[in-house]
C-alpha cells in the first residue's frame, strides 16, 4: 500500500526573486522534482491589483521550478500549484512554503489510527471572464475541489482543514473580450475594492469549495448571493484571482489515517477581528496542548506554519465599538497588516501567510477568519 | 488636607466635530468647569500632519470647552490640556478620555498606603521654530515636566507612569519665519518621516522628559543626539507635536498616597512590536491580577483605558525574520494600525488611545513602546 | 419687465472653515442676503469619500451664510446651492465662486440682441437609497433641471452651458437602511473607483440632466444602461454625490437675451484626455477671441471663471499609446490633478473649478470632459 | 576624420519586464551591440524607493543586452548606460529612449557649420554611503561629466543641452554599513520626501554637473548648501539614484559641429510650474520653428523626444495663488503626474520622459523645471 508522506518547509525570501531558498532545499534533497507539489507563499510589494513585485515572484519561482523540473514553463502549472499572495504590509515576512508529497511503501497490516496531514491539487476547466465571480466559477471550483480531494485521499469534508485556490480574475483585456462577444462582467472595477472583480472572484472560490464541502447547497446558490448574502461561506477556503490565470488551481489539505506525515493540520475561526482566542483555538486544533492560556517556546516550536485570512468586517462595529476602517481608503492593505499582527502576537513568529483586505468575504463567518495551522507530532 | 481624587471617562466619537459625549458627561454631573484637566483622544482622520479631522475635532472640543468653562477659546488652554492624536486606522475608535480632578478635604489622621493615580499638567515656554527638535524644546518640555509633576504632587520619578506632551512642530510658515531670521530648522520635511519635523519634535519633547525624570542625564543631551542616539528613550513619555502650537503642553500621571482617586495607574514596555505580553504586563503593573496567561472578563471589567505607543522598530528585523514595513510608503498609517490591534487583541476592546508610525521614537526603547494602562481599585 | 443681472465672484480659501473672503463680499456690499443663489468651489482635503476638509467646509460655509440670511442652517439650503467638491490635488487652489443674482427693471422696450448670463437653482424630491445610481434619481434631476431652467429664464436647451448638480450618494447606514427594507442598491462600494457608489450617483445625476436637455431620449434609458452604455452622457452636466444629501440641488447657467449681466458663459469639451485645445475652445466659446493659436494676457484678464470636468478615459490609450492611470490606485487623486493642470497652463492661474478623478462617466463624451468658462464682455 | 553618427529610438513597453522593442529595434538593424551606448526609459510601478517594477525592468533590461552584447551582466554597465526612472503615473506612457553612437568617417574638408547631436558617457569612482548626498558625491560626478563630455567630443558648457546621471542612493544596509565605520549619513529617510536620502543624492548629482559645467562655482559648494541654497542649480542636469548602485553614471547631450547626425537638441526652462510656453520655448530652442503660438502636426512630427523635470515647486504659491501640494501625502506621484501632463498638452502625445516629484531640487531653477527636446532636422 502506498501511503502519502507530507512535508512543509517555510522559507524566508529576501527579494521577489530570490530562489536562493528554494535551491537551498534542493542542494540539501529535501525536494525533488518529483515531490514538489506547491508552492505557497507571500511576497513583498503593495498587494494591489497591479503589484509588479508578486508578478516578478510568480515569474521568478516558475523558472526556477522549470528548470528543476526540467520542463516548460507552460507545464510548470501541471505539476506544482504556485499560490502566492501579494503584499506584506505590517508584520508578515515575506516568505514561501513549499511543499513536497512522497508516497511511502506501508504494510496493509501497517494500520495507523491517527490522522495525518495529506495533500491533493488539481486544476479546473477555464473559467472565460464572463464566468468571474458568478455559479460558472463556482461550480468549476466546486468541481475541481473534489478531484484534488480524491488526489489528497480524503472523502469526508471534515477531514480537510484548508483549501486554497487561486482563480482567473477580470483584466483590462479580458473585460473587453466578454463585452465584445455580447457578454457581460460582474465588474468594471479591477481593484480588490467592495466591488472589485478580485474579491468577486475570491468569494465565487470561496462559495464553490464550499458547494464542494457541503458547507452551502448548491441550490441556495446563484450570481444573485455572491457577496451579498453573508450567511453562505466556506470554514476553510482560502482564495486569491490574478488576471492572468485562465484556469483555476485547488490544494487541499486535510488529515488521515493513510498518512503516513509527522505534520498534523487543524483550523478554527475567529469570532471577531480582535480574536486572539481564535488563533489560539487553531493552534490547538492542530495538537498543540498548551496549558494555561498561552503557548510556550516549547509548545511553539513544534508549529511548522499558519495560514490565515484577514478579512475586514462588513460591519463598522466591534464588541459595540465603531471602527472606521470600512471608509479607510487604505483598509485594503491595514485590513491585512492588522490579520498579520494578531497572527504573529499569538505565534511569536512573522513568517505567517496571511491574506486579505478584503471588505467581506464567503471566507469565513461574517467579521470571523478563517485560521489553519500546521504542528509537527511530538512523536 | 486637601487630597486630589481623579476621574476619567472614555466617550466614543461618532464624528470629528461630535461634542455629545462631553455633553452628557456635563449633563450627569460628571464634569464640572473647575473639575475638567484633560483631554486626550484619538480622532478620525489620515493621522497625516495635514489631517483636517484632527484639526476639526479640537476646534469642536475646544469651542465647547470655552462654551463649558464660560471662558474664550485662547484662554482655554491655561485650564484644560488637549492632548489629541490623529487617525484611527484599523481598530482604533474615535473617542477621547475626559480626565477631572477634584480637591476632596481629608484628615491628616487619615493616611493611606496604596497608591492611587494623580494627575498635574503645566504649559511651558514658547517654542520658536529654531528650537524645534533641539535642545532648546527639549529643556523646556524638561522644566515643564517637572512643573506638572509638582501640580500633580509627585517628586519621586517612579511614581511617574505617563507624561502626555504637545509640542509645537514646524510649518512652512514658520520655517519660512526663522529663516528670514538668519535661523535654521531641523528639517524641511513636514511629514512624520523618518527625517520628519513632526517626529523630531516628538523625540526632543520624549527626550525633555526623559532629562526631567532623570532617564537620560542633561549631560548625555545635545542636538545631534536626537533621532541618532537610540540609547537614549524615556519610558513613560507620549508626546506629539501639531504646527498650530506656540508652547509645549504637559500632563502627567502618576500614583500618590496623597490620592483619595479609586484608579491606579502603571505602564510597562513592550520588548519588540509583536509582544502582546508587554501589554499584558502594562495591565498587570496597574493592579489587574489575571490568573493564568490571560485576563478574563472580569480582570477587563476593571480597566479603565489603556495609552500606547505604536512606534515602528528601526530595525528590518523581528525575531530573526526580515519585514519590510521600514520600506513601505503606507507605514505611518501600518504602523500606527498594528499597535491598535496588538493592545485591542489583549484588551478585547478598540476604545484604547493608540499613537504612533513614526520609524523609531526616544518614547521607548529600541524596537520597544510604552503601554500605560489605568485601573479601577477592587475596593 | 425684470431682468436678470448676474455676477460671480472667485475666493480663494485659507482653510477648509475660511469665510473671511464670503465676508468681504458681504462688507463691500457685492453679495446681499436677497442676491445669494449659490457657492461652488472647491475644498481642501483628499476628496475622498470621507474628505473631513470637504465637511467641514461645507459646515463652516452653511453656518455663515445662516448668519448672512438670518435663518435656521436647515433652510439655508432652500435658498442657496451649494456645490462643494472635495480635494485639490495638484495646483488647483481651494476656492469658492459666488453667484449673485438681482432682479433689475428694464423698459419693455430695452431690446437686446447679446446673450448674457442667467443662472437658475431647484431642489429635487428627496431621492431613497434605493434610487441612488438609478432611474429613480435620472427622472428626478430631470425633472428639478426643469424647474431650474425655468427659474433661470431659459427655454433653449442650447442655451445651457453648464448645469451643476449635487445629489444623495450611499453611506453605510443609507444601505442598511435599504436593505431592511427589502431594496437592493446599486453598490456597496462607497468610494470614487468604477463600481462606487459615488460614480454612480453622479452619472445618474448627468443622465437626468441629459434626460431633460434632450441629449439623451428616455427611451434609451434603464438602470441598465448607467456607467455601461457610455455612447449616453450630457456635454453640460458637472454632477457630484455626498451620503449626507436628501434631495438633489440643481444649478443651471445659461445665456439669455433676457439677461443684464456684463458676463457671457460658452463650453466645449475636450477630445481626449490631453487636449489642451477643447480648454482653449471653451474659453472662445465664451466670447474670448485671442488671436494665434494662444490667448495672452489681455485676453485672460476678461476670464472670469473656468468649470472643468476631469474624468479618467475608460480607455487604456491615448493617442495610441499605453497609460497606466486606469490600473493606478492612486488614479483619483491623480485623475482630477491632471485636469487642474491642463486648464491651469492655458488660463494661467490655479483658481480654476475642477472636479473628476472618476474612471468613465456620463458627463461628456467618452475620453473627453466637458470645460465650461464665464468671460466677462468687453462692453 | 571619425565623426559621430547618434540616433535615438523610442519604444512603448507593455510590461516592466517587456523587450520586444529593443528585439525588434536589433533585428531591424538598427541598434547593434557596437552602437547601443544608452537606454533611458520610464518604467511602470509606483516610483517610490521600493517599486518593484523599476527593478524587474531595471534587470530585464540588462539580461537582454548583456546576450545582446555577448558580455556578462555585470560588464554591462561598463558599455551602455541606463538611466530607469520609475513611476509613470498620469498620461506618461512606459517607454525606453534607445540611444545609438556610430562613427561614420568624413572628409576632413567634409566641414559642416550646424551643431547636431552628439552624446557622451562616463562612470564615475566608487561613492561610499557617506558621500551620498555631500560634496564627494558632488566631486566625484562633475568629474564624470567632464569625461562624458570629452566622450562627447564636447568642449563649451554651452553646447550642452541635458546631463542625465544616475548615482548610488541611500539603504538601510548601507546606512548601517556606514555608521558602523563611524561615519555619518546625510539621511535616514529612504524616500523622496524632501529631506530623503533620494533627494540628496539627486541633488548632489545636480551640483556636481552645476560645477563641471560652470554654472555654480566650486567655491560656492559644502555640504551645508546641499537641499537648502536654491539659488545654486544646473540647468540641464536631470539625475536619479538608487540604493542598488555603487557608482555613478553620466550621460551627456549635446550639439557639435563635429557631428554627422540628423537629430539637434535644445533645452529650455519652465518660469513656474504651470508654464507651457516653457514647454513650447524647449522646442524651438531644438529647432522646431511653429508659426504662431501653437506647433502643428507637421512640426511635431519633427519632434523625436522630450526630456523633463518635474519638481514640485518649494513655495505654496503659483502665481500668487495657494496651492497644497507641498502638503499632500501623496505630491510625490502626483508632482510628477502634472509634468506629464504639461508635457503631453504641447508635445499631443504621451511617450515622454518625465522624472520628478521631489519637493525643490537643484535641477532647474526655484520653482521653475528643465526641459530638453530631441528634433529631427528638415534637411
Amino acid at each position: 500500500m502506498k501511503a502519502q508522506k507530507v512535508e512543509m518547509f517555510v522559507v524566508p525570501m529576501a527579494a521577489p526573486s530570490d530562489t536562493s531558498g528554494l535551491q537551498q532545499l534542493a542542494d540539501a534533497g529535501k525536494i525533488k522534482p518529483d515531490t514538489l507539489v506547491a508552492i505557497a507563499g507571500k511576497t513583498e510589494g503593495t498587494g494591489q491589483h497591479d503589484d509588479w513585485g508578486r508578478v516578478w515572484a510568480d515569474v521568478a519561482l516558475r523558472q526556477w521550478t522549470s528548470r528543476f523540473l526540467g520542463i516548460s514553463i507552460d507545464d510548470v502549472a501541471k505539476q506544482v500549484i504556485f499560490v502566492l499572495s501579494g503584499g506584506c504590509p505590517g508584520v508578515i515576512t515575506p516568505h514561501i512554503a513549499v511543499v513536497t508529497r512522497e508516497w511511502v511503501e506501508v504494510a496493509d497490516s501497517d494500520s495507523q489510527t491517527e490522522k495525518r496531514l495529506v495533500v491533493g491539487r488539481a486544476g479546473s476547466e477555464p473559467m472565460p471572464p464572463e464566468e468571474v465571480g458568478r455559479m460558472g466559477q463556482i461550480r468549476k471550483v466546486a468541481e475541481a475541489t473534489h478531484r484534488a480531494m480524491a488526489d489528497a485521499g480524503l472523502t469526508d469534508p471534515h477531514d480537510v482543514h484548508l483549501v486554497m485556490v487561486k482563480v482567473p480574475g477580470l483584466t483590462t483585456s479580458s473585460i473587453k473580450d466578454a463585452e465584445s462577444r455580447g457578454k457581460t462582467v460582474v465588474s468594471h472595477d479591477l481593484t480588490f475594492g467592495p466591488e472589485g472583480a478580485g474579491v468577486y472572484a475570491n468569494d465565487a472560490a470561496a462559495l464553490g469549495v464550499a458547494m464542494a464541502l457541503g458547507e452551502v447547497k448548491e441550490s441556495a446558490l446563484s450570481d444573485g448571493v455572491v457577496r451579498r448574502d453573508w450567511s453562505l461561506y466556506s470554514e476553510v477556503a482560502m482564495t486569491s484571482s490574478g488576471g492572468e490565470k485562465r484556469h483555476g488551481e485547488v490544494l487541499v489539505f486535510g488529515n488521515s489515517t493513510a498518512s503516513r506525515s509527522s505534520l498534523v493540520i487543524g483550523h478554527a475561526v475567529t469570532k471577531d477581528f480582535i480574536d486572539a482566542e481564535g488563533v489560539r483555538n487553531a493552534l490547538r486544533s492542530a495538537g498543540l496542548h498548551f496549558d494555561g492560556g498561552l503557548p510556550d517556546e516549547t509548545d511553539l516550536s513544534r508549529l511548522v506554519h499558519v495560514f490565515a485570512k484577514s478579512v475586514i468586517p462588513g460591519s463598522d462595529q466591534i464588541r459595540g465599538h465603531r471602527i472606521t476602517l470600512l471608509d479607510d481608503v487604505d483598509a485594503y492593505q491595514i485590513g491585512k497588516a492588522l490579520g498579520g499582527m494578531l497572527v504573529a502576537s499569538v505565534t511569536g513568529r512573522t513568517t505567517n501567510y496571511v491574506s486579505g483586505g478584503e471588505r467581506n468575504s464567503h471566507q469565513g463567518p461574517p467579521g470571523g477568519n478563517i485560521i489553519a495551522a500546521v504542528v509537527r507530532t511530538d512523536g
